[in-house]
């Protein structure tokens, strides 16, 4: 299969679905839904939504059954990169190839775009009981909440904040990675297949896998902030050496980082295989992750 | 009845069920959590999480059933607080006498513990369908996902931070204080009722009820801004003003403001009279809230 040509249409089809769940540059507080579109609007892969439409087209449904929670887990990403890239925290000034939020809107602005689209995501989840089952729904909820809250994706950038510029020792680093960044992506699995009805071992398997690409997604990001190019990254490379950030390759060498990448990726595949060929989408954006370059 | 007895009674009840909802001081990542529990433990009326009770009680359920409910909203209500007194947005030092989350813990721990105790209320509200029917808890999440977020509390705040410094009109004040304010105690009633399964009647007229509390609290604050004592009151009187603040003494005179708080409550309470004789606890809260101190 072309998994680049799938990536492009899925992530067009979630740009038009979050076209809809946002407000409009018009709707009152104009400023406030503004800020919260041009984050949004602001390019970006779109990955963590492909995982839960590829995760249920993987369980026999279609894109669209999910396209919702998919949207949903997009805004909470949204979110957290807004608030990531604020003074106080990362202190960044440029995303994807554009000034960050706070830049254009300003500080204040910036927080509560963070703060409403968090807000609008469940929104977004709980209208779905209208085509679901709401137990079901409930259930997403649940997961996507943990995996986003404090014991999740928020308590891995609290010890990344807490653990700038101290020496971090490697169980450290994997805590940060595995929570700031693998907690939503394996959530974008998980609740894609819950949502999509996973049996037990169904959803056993698509655990595994969304540790897997989860934990290699970072590192890669880790390598590419040493390898990549400033110009096919949209943003400042080097910046996590600069901020004495520790990383996979400051900690274990590049070799080594790209190394577990790609045991990260065949353990991914592997764990698919009770799925069989339905899962044959899911292994290809795993291939597409370990050889990403931008 | 003795309202000030019953507020003090399902105060404690709320303090003690937050306790069960929150992670541990020694819970990882601790600071994290040490945030959100001192901001969550700093004190406060937990007037929202009693409405929900209360409208439980009025409705005939008891306000152990709305317990998760009641409890997600004070979430909400902390973690906006939290928020709003960054030093980007309305820049406070000291709430409910104490030093405020950002003094404490920094700005990024106060933010990422803003965002965590938002995450923890939705998972907390998606947890209640073991006792409830999902579908009615979907609707209670929606609801309060649109009273917390960009057309509801956020916009409020949204509004209220771009009006600072500069001449406020009144329509931009009641948007502001119904919104900032307003939405949240609204929800707390109108879920709260939704949960116990109100009828069309009896919800009407608790959005009633609701609507005119909410509005009336919000301006005896802006009242007790200028007329309240600092030992009292915990925090710093005469801000409003200090800070370009537009409020209700400020665009219609203090005596002017008084009569519409004296008229909202009476409104709220006549709205009650559908309930009857079950309603009396709701009518004396609104009742307190017009004659409240501190």
């Amino acid at each position: 299969m072309d998994i680049e040509r799938y990536l492009e249409e899925k992530r067009v089809e979630v740009e038009e679905a979050l076209e809809r769940y946002l407000p409009g540059e018009e709707d009152f507080p104009r400023t406030l839904h503004r800020a919260m579109r041009y984050s949004t609007f602001a390019g970006g892969k779109r990955i963590r939504p492909i995982f839960t439409i590829a995760t249920a087209e993987a369980l026999g449904r279609r894109g669209e059954e999910v396209m919702p929670l998919a949207c949903a887990i997009e805004l909470i990403h949204t979110y957290s990169l807004i608030h990531d890239d604020l003074p106080a925290m990362d202190d960044d000034d440029w995303r994807r190839g554009k000034p960050t939020c706070h830049k254009v809107y300003g500080e204040a602005m910036a927080i509560l775009a963070g703060d409403a689209l968090l807000t609008l995501a469940f929104e977004v989840i709980a209208a779905m009981d209208e085509d679901h089952d709401p137990s079901k729904v409930m259930r997403v909820v649940r997961e996507i909440a943990r995996a986003a809250g404090s014991m999740g994706m928020v308590g891995g950038q609290a010890v990344d904040i807490e653990s700038q510029g101290k020496s971090v020792d490697f169980p450290t680093l994997e805590y940060i990675h595995i929570h700031k960044t693998g907690a939503l992506i394996l959530a974008s699995i998980r609740a894609g297949a819950m949502m999509a009805g996973a049996g037990a071992r169904e959803l056993q398997a698509l655990t595994d896998y969304g540790e897997a690409v989860g934990l290699a997604f970072q590192i890669v990001d880790d390598i590419l902030d040493v390898e990549g190019e400033r110009e096919v990254m949209g943003k400042e490379t080097g910046v996590d050496a600069l901020k004495g950030k520790a990383t996979y390759p400051s900690l274990v060498g590049l070799d080594e980082s790209k190394r577990r990448v790609e045991e990260l990726i065949d353990r991914a595949i592997s764990s698919l295989s009770v799925l069989g060929e339905r899962a044959s989408t899911l292994s290809a954006i795993a291939r597409y992750i370990g050889k990403r370059t931008k």
